[in-house]
């Protein structure tokens, strides 16, 4: 393993460049006999876990199982998905409004399962949009994306969305500090002047699982990277890594690496609660997209909502405060007691773990070394409960086995160390191949970890699967952690960047997956509920087809009268009522994607007809023996034509002015 | 296993729906010990077989390892892919652009892997899109789509796209018969009049793989489904199954399976080739897209083509005869010698299996059965090598295992069964879990099948994997072939429906595949081939940033003088020189994707920024331990502001006007 390395002209960096070449331990001494048997899910098993899976860079969410590494599915989240016809079909558009219009990608990193009392409790699941601040709540009945909300004030939503024990919160911090949104045209040197950081507190209704901001936390101008909150001891808390305090603007490579040491922000957000309801809140004009499906109509709305709470530190004391922690952190995370802080900067040479009670008391003892434009920073060496020496080199996130031990991945020397938190003493290692970003032990972030696996998500492939030319997936690897020695079990490719997971049990999902969708249920506006219910309805240009799709015909599968430049919906609702029998819509040449339609739902293409003609349209989606015959025609005649609206299934048009099959 | 079943009231399919509540057998007994290590593939180690897998209706291409069952990686096709930017940025937006437009989307359903002699020659991948009628041709060496080419008077093109032995052509059946595209507005009554088949022959070139339409026959209005090359002793000779002879345009599946016999075509190609040198072809007006991706440039272009060279099979006897085929045939499959054709009718209760051979003595003794629109009808029993008796329930493809079997994929009564070509006696059947579609052996269509393994590409997937909602990944499952009985090894889930793949050894693509492109062949108009050619131009409302990407910085990172309403175009070159080491582009709000951009490569952005603010940009890939520090920032100012345009990486701008790294 050798990667081009770009040496800086400083300090640890160089260090980190010239010990980076390791190489891994020979691979045959570590995979041992019995890997395949603990992989193998046999036909007609099922996985233990599912591990849900950020895509990074392709916008969406992956479902794997665990321990066999396969892809389940992947759910559309913030990016067009031309498969299910996610943000092409009408019903989900409105998902990907955002307040600069249309957003059709975006850059997902974080995975966080809704948890009770500090434990998984299967019923959502939430994920980052990085480039255009979002958050999105994915339901874990349907595994579809129900809610998304946009973040104001924010420049690249990385550190999102981490969640208090009972969900209370999402909260959400802003990766690139910027000027506020009201602040327009200024430039760029006036960082210092004109930039900030924001922390958002996206509160979640209890029942419905609804987000709303609660409230924006004014900070200075840093990056924030990662999050865990408090639980147990430390419930109440937040605790946020930052980086670039040093404020650079430009090459942050050099510039952002200046500084022995950053920050951990400690945020107290009952206190911020209090502050609240006491009144120094204050409402600021925004303006950012609130997105919700509702499986009432199987369809999105978009509201656009004009201001946000915010609440600025300097009105609120003992609020936030700073803990220096060693160097560019990213992984900020908080052991299932509550009481332990791990830092892991990615330029550091140990890792700090600070103690949560020894922090309590450096504050009412006012250990503080100064302050950062106007917050406390706490003295390292009081809020440290000790620091792990020589654990590898550049480590980037913890999790914790349940056992007591806490395992933290190392990006630059490649591989996970398995060390005791209470001890700090480093008690085992195993190479990973190539470059692990983050790791995802099952429940390893919450009060409850099921210490039996630790997957590494690891940022470099070349020769590790067949080659794909210069592409190549990204690679995952799982590894059995319940015995006195991490054994490397399993290599898994994946798709997009996965960036971050979490994985849990799956008796905590599986009962409550909605197999198919009531058809009494449908309240679709459009909804055709059985055939005698279709209809094709001119509305001056516009033209509603209420269409049914049953195995193995549309009704009405012969339509005319439709002219060029109509705009043409066909709402086609599956009739079906069993699970795995969706059909699929697509009419030739359409500028748009399929509609893939489960059953019981009603989904709606839109289609400009553009020069006149016979259109041929048909079902996409494999459905019966007799599924290639599942098929349709709409005649397009020119606009200035006189062509009668008429359709029909199993008759000739030219006979009956409108007829349905039944 | 049991499906809701519409029971039609006639014939055959009251007998499969009598007979389809078949039970598989116990599971249990089907998995034997040594499946796990048969499928296992231990880290470090590499699949012996790439399987290239048509994505359905996602519109793209998978890539799996086998035995693993692995996702190695999804080559974007016809679909929109916002993973990497592909149909999103400036290069390859013109692939996606099609005579009515650009079309985001399709439905691809066959793979062709090209070969030479009849044997797989790891150059090229063929795959059709169904919905808007198009054939795509992938390179094997860097996995990416090459070429499209848009296919006129076609509607639905799903038979397709099949190659000759030598790659001469691939070959595309309309699947809806439609009037040709020159007819304007006829009424659907009209089909028997006015629509029509047509197979177009894509010439592809020997060396560069280039595609051009060769020519199209005219045909009788049916619909084609799937297709295969003589080869060998039928060298010369193309066969496509038929169904919807009856030529119904509503209801087909009641009104196309009225019938007892359809029909296979049988096509003499270089027989047509003559004719079209005795000038017997005619030049028609058309209009369809040629579009070709350089990677020269890294850019493709899109062309409009207004001709096409037709054949009418009325001027030219002895090109196309119907050979008989019971009922709604779907596989029409040529065993490795070429002297066999099976043709699975999907409604059928036998195998027919003709023979080339007495198929040329008949047509020499004209042993026919009169005409179906002017083209002969041969003799069922004239033609008949046998038929495989009581094979199973709804049969639709066959493969081979050059063993002198054929495997024959079974729908209604979800099953695999092996028979022996020469005797036609069924040898082995085992269960498949639920409802196979197309199967796949390594080289399983060629002269040269490697019968090692088959491959079940499923239909309905319910309960083999944990419940993902109402929508399931569809399954395919792996049967090792070698031994006297087939052998369930692996369930995996695909993504979007996989119809149908082609396998070959890894050993025939992997020496050839490109790690990454030389920044010295980039001639890309906008490249920057190192940071001192950075630099930002305006043209009127034209901004071009020729910029580049580095582990781990942008040059340049600091932009200002960018206005409102201004039309950014962000060039981005990739410097790195090693394989593996890809950056992103993304910048926030854009109305549009990231760019991913390979080492060597450049990727253009096109953003319109809708306000005035600072935007954060950064890379989107995680590429090394200062990825995250890897950003910058445009300053947007009004659109009549007077900031003047200026740029840098490392510098103040207030302090140079235009400032560079180095």
């Amino acid at each position: 393993m050798k990667l081009n390395w770009v040496i800086p002209t400083f300090g640890f960096l160089s260090l980190l460049a010239l010990t980076f070449s390791c190489k891994p331990k020979d691979l045959g001494t570590t995979i041992s006999g019995d890997a395949a048997a603990k992989v193998y899910v046999a036909p007609g098993q099922k996985d233990e876990f599912y591990s849900f899976v950020s895509g990074g860079f392709n916008g969406q969410m992956s479902v794997y199982g665990i321990p066999s590494g396969r892809l389940l599915r992947i759910i559309p989240v913030f990016s067009q998905f031309a498969e299910s016809g996610y943000g092409y079909s009408e019903e989900t558009k409105p998902m990907l409004n955002t307040s600069n219009g249309f957003v059709p990608w975006d850059d997902s990193h974080h995975i966080a399962l809704s948890t009770t009392k500090g434990e998984h409790d299967g019923r959502w699941v939430f994920i980052n949009g990085n480039n255009t601040p979002r958050i999105a709540r994915i339901s874990l009945k349907t595994f579809r994306t129900e809610e998304i909300i946009e973040l104001p004030n924010s420049g690249g939503n990385h550190s999102s969305p981490f969640l208090t024990a009972n969900t209370e919160y999402a909260v959400a911090g802003t990766r690139f500090s910027v000027p506020p949104d009201a602040v327009a045209d200024v430039p760029i040197s006036s960082f210092k002047e004109n930039f900030k950081g924001y922390l958002s507190f996206v509160k979640i209704d209890k029942t419905s699982g609804r987000m709303s901001i609660g409230f924006q936390l004014k900070t200075p101008a840093v990056s924030f990277d990662l999050s865990r909150c408090g639980r147990g001891v430390s419930d109440g808390w937040f605790f946020f890594s930052t980086y670039n305090t040093e404020q650079a603007n430009t090459l942050l490579e050099v510039n952002a690496s200046q500084k022995d040491k950053d920050f951990i922000l400690a945020v107290n957000w009952k206190k911020a609660e209090e502050y609240l309801k006491a009144g120094k809140g204050k409402k600021e004009p925004a303006e950012y997209a609130h997105n919700v499906y509702d499986e009432r109509t199987h369809s999105a709305t978009s509201t656009m909502i004009k201001e946000v709470m915010t609440l600025d530190p300097k009105d609120c004391p003992d609020m936030l405060y700073f803990i220096p922690c060693p160097k560019s952190p990213h992984g900020c995370d908080v052991d299932p007691t509550g009481e332990y802080i791990v830092g892991s900067g990615k330029l550091a040479a140990v890792i700090p773990v600070f103690s949560f009670s020894k922090m309590i008391k450096a504050i009412a003892a006012k250990k503080f070394d100064g302050e950062f434009e106007s917050i406390p920073v706490l003295n390292y060496e009081a809020v440290l409960h000790g620091e792990v020496q020589k654990p590898g080199l550049g480590p980037l996130h913890t999790e914790f086995d349940g056992q007591g031990n806490a395992i933290t991945s190392f990006f630059v020397s490649s591989e996970l160390v398995k060390w005791n938190i209470e001890k700090l003493e480093v008690l085992d290692r195993v190479p990973t191949y190539y470059s692990v970003g983050h790791l995802s032990i099952p429940g390893g972030p919450t009060m409850k970890p099921h210490g039996k696996y630790v997957i590494a998500y690891n940022k470099i492939t070349k020769d590790r699967y067949l080659p794909t030319g210069p592409e190549l997936a990204q690679s995952a690897q799982l590894y059995s952690i319940d015995g006195n020695k991490m054994q490397l079990l399993l290599d898994f490719p994946t798709v997009g960047e996965p960036h971050y997971a979490e994985a849990l049990p799956a008796a905590l999902v599986e009962p409550n997956s909605v197999k198919f969708f009531k058809l009494e249920d449908n309240f679709h506006p459009y909804v055709a509920k059985g055939e005698k219910e279709t209809k094709v309805v001119r509305k001056g240009k516009e033209v509603h087809v209420y269409m049914t799709s049953i195995r193995s015909h549309f009704a009405p599968d012969n339509i005319e009268g439709v002219k060029v430049g109509d705009e043409v919906y066909f709402h086609v609702t599956n009739l079906e009522q069993d699970w795995d029998v969706p059909h699929g819509f697509a009419i030739r040449k359409a500028n748009n994607a399929e509609i893939l339609i489960m059953p019981g739902e009603t989904c709606t293409l839109k289609w400009i007809p553009s020069k006149a003609g016979i259109v041929p349209m048909y079902c996409t989606d494999f459905c019966s023996a007799l599924h290639q015959e599942m098929q349709g025609y709409v005649r397009v005649s020119p606009a200035n034509s006189n062509v009668a609206l008429r359709w029909g299934t199993g008759v000739n048009l030219d006979e009956a002015a409108k007829v349905s099959l039944k």
